[in-house]
């Protein structure tokens, strides 16, 4: 499953970088890639969507090892809500999963909730908690928007 | 649904504080209590058990009245996971929710993550994401503490 890449690349210097490195480990299915974005502590939390709660590094590891042995994830972020500070960001994303059905390609959305911290090896994630969503994720955000604005 | 009280309270001066009275709200179906405890910007979001991304003060006080609108919530923050520094407090937990059915009273679990700000007006809530868990939550703790200790 675990593909190996020399050099390593340098820790991610924003939440940016570190958003879009989760985003392609799932889009590689790459498990080593995506365990050296999580922090080093043993609060590390992980929800994969319709799952149960996965606690600490050894869990969260097995558990994109299942993930990915149906193959890379085929995920585009999108609707992104960001904030945070100097030491911590939150991004809101709506997650378009591609997959194969026997009608042919088929977009499932998930709902996802990243932590990211900013640690003395770069930005880590510390939490990913997802859930499944709708096709309304995309619509009611700019719902919401109207709505406040 | 809403009930006033006299003089309102301090705001809350530490992430557990804050916690406990989030739970607190939702135990006395309390949407003015409830939207008293988030930030103050356009970046909150809320997902209920199941349901879909709400974004903005407007949409999640309008969520919680439609919760509300069924009564109270028994429910009990069990399992929690915190982490955080001075300015911002994750707290990840099993909600143990009870409910009564043809039956009898019956428990339900849901995984949830509670983001925390602090604020010159204390600390927030900038995000509650919860998703449908299984009693396993609480026995998964235990099994994710054992692997990694």
């Amino acid at each position: 499953m675990a593909r190996h890449s020399a050099p390593p690349p340098a820790p991610p210097d924003t939440p940016d970088e570190i958003d879009q490195r989760f985003y392609q480990a799932m889009q590689q299915g790459d498990v080593d890639k995506m365990m050296a974005l999580w922090a080093d502590e043993d609060d590390i939390a992980c929800v994969h969507p319709g799952g149960s709660r996965v606690l600490g590094a050894v869990a969260i590891r097995a558990s994109f090892e299942a993930v990915f042995a149906h193959g890379a994830v085929e995920v585009v972020p999108e609707a992104a809500r960001r904030t945070g500070s100097q030491t911590w960001a939150v991004h809101h994303v709506v997650e378009r999963i591609r997959g194969m059905t026997p009608q042919g390609p088929q977009d499932a959305y998930v709902i996802a909730t990243n932590i990211y911290v900013r640690t003395l090896g770069g930005w880590r994630m510390l939490v990913h908690h997802a859930s499944p969503g709708s096709q309304v994720e995309i619509a009611g955000l700019s719902e919401s928007a109207a709505l406040l604005h």
